[in-house]
């Protein structure tokens, strides 16, 4: 293959979304006296993501970055939930709790093994300030960060694979989009990228829901980023 | 200072354009027949980069990058030189030596140390994937990439400026610009962000014609990035 750059889908795929939302809603509750089912609460604030991004993808909305659809959702969610609306700092520091999301343990230590041979980029929802903040946080180690922001496209149109490999100089066939969903790796594939599928089984709780087998012909299937690293040849 | 990210200009103050420009058209030049004074080339080729770019600013040219406008200057120079039209894989050779621009001796080392307590992103007027191919090459650890193609904005335009800082969810004053030329800083300092000047007394070659004296009040003036982190406080 002649894969010069990795490109990432980064919630579920690179960061535990669901675990760490939880936990900082359960701080913030617990600092500011609201109970609920938090990890219900995550659910529901990712639930609200797709139909807020098929707004700006198909319903005519003008661009907005995703911390813009973040603020609406949770205040969707926080409503639905039985409490009064948010104050601007707790709202403000609640969005940017998807700023500050944890990586799956082998996501560093993978991403700096493929870094050594191929240019390791997220291609992901999030806008610029959101994935800078969390890999600073994180450790992760991207060599640019494009995606959504980038392409001013959101997953899973055409142009957010195409406008990312362009930006870095590469033909969609330099690319291979790394994810565990397989929507998103239909879509790349569609537009001639590469595909690997790193399933993630816990994205979506203990109760399953996340996608844990290929529905498609991917060029690679690995159970973690150490794993794909392993099948690429990096030492 | 409420500092939180360092952005840097990226040719002369992160990397020794001249000298790279040079001993590659030296390698090319040799190794295909043609003779020339190259470090005269070199600078002609960069005497155009900047009338390029107000096509650009100023004159109602639709947006183009960096790479584009370095192959119609390359042909502009070329022709200067006296010499017959080059083969694109010839000319896209060498339009791509500016992302195989070396580092100065500090840059590197400088970087990585103020990475520790900041964001360090470039904000150059060289495209995504120039500034992506050429951090690969050289080691330039950079967080994420900014600059003329995210902000659509050619320097010192504000919008390259304000842009790039939007990006990254921080306000102008928490940014600071750091650059071996006196006019982006005074086009920073015009929308808010801090300032740093790093002269590179050999930008120009041995001949001098760099800026060397401040022109403007800085908030920090040094003489290498290894003394700029110094100043910042970081070990």
């Amino acid at each position: 293959m002649d894969v010069e750059a990795l490109l990432f889908d980064v919630f579920g795929t690179v960061v535990d979304w669901r675990t760490s939302i939880t936990s900082q809603m359960e701080v913030f509750g617990a600092e500011n006296g609201y109970e609920a089912d938090w990890a219900a609460f995550a659910d529901r604030w990712r639930a609200l993501y797709q139909p807020a991004m098929e707004q700006v993808r198909a319903e005519g909305r003008g661009w907005v970055i995703l911390d813009t659809l973040h603020g609406e959702n949770l205040d969707k969610a926080w409503a639905e939930f039985g409490f009064p609306p948010l104050e601007a700092g707790a709202r403000d520091h609640l969005v940017r709790a998807w700023h500050r999301l944890d990586p799956w343990p082998d996501a560093v230590a993978g991403l700096t093994r493929l870094k050594t041979k191929y240019i390791i980029a997220p291609v992901s929802n999030g806008n610029i300030a959101l994935i800078t903040n969390m890999a600073k946080r994180a450790g992760l180690p991207w060599d640019v960060v494009l995606g959504a922001e980038v392409a001013r496209a959101y997953k899973p149109m055409p142009e957010a694979y195409l406008r990312s490999a362009a930006a870095i100089g590469r033909a969609p066939g330099q690319c291979m989009m790394v994810a565990a969903h397989n929507d998103d790796l239909h879509a790349a594939k569609a537009q001639g990228l590469k595909t690997a599928f790193v399933p993630r089984p816990l994205e979506m709780g203990p109760g399953g829901g996340a996608d844990t087998e290929p529905t498609g012909d991917w060029d690679l299937v690995a159970d973690s980023f150490e794993t794909l690293a392993d099948q690429l040849g990096i030492a």
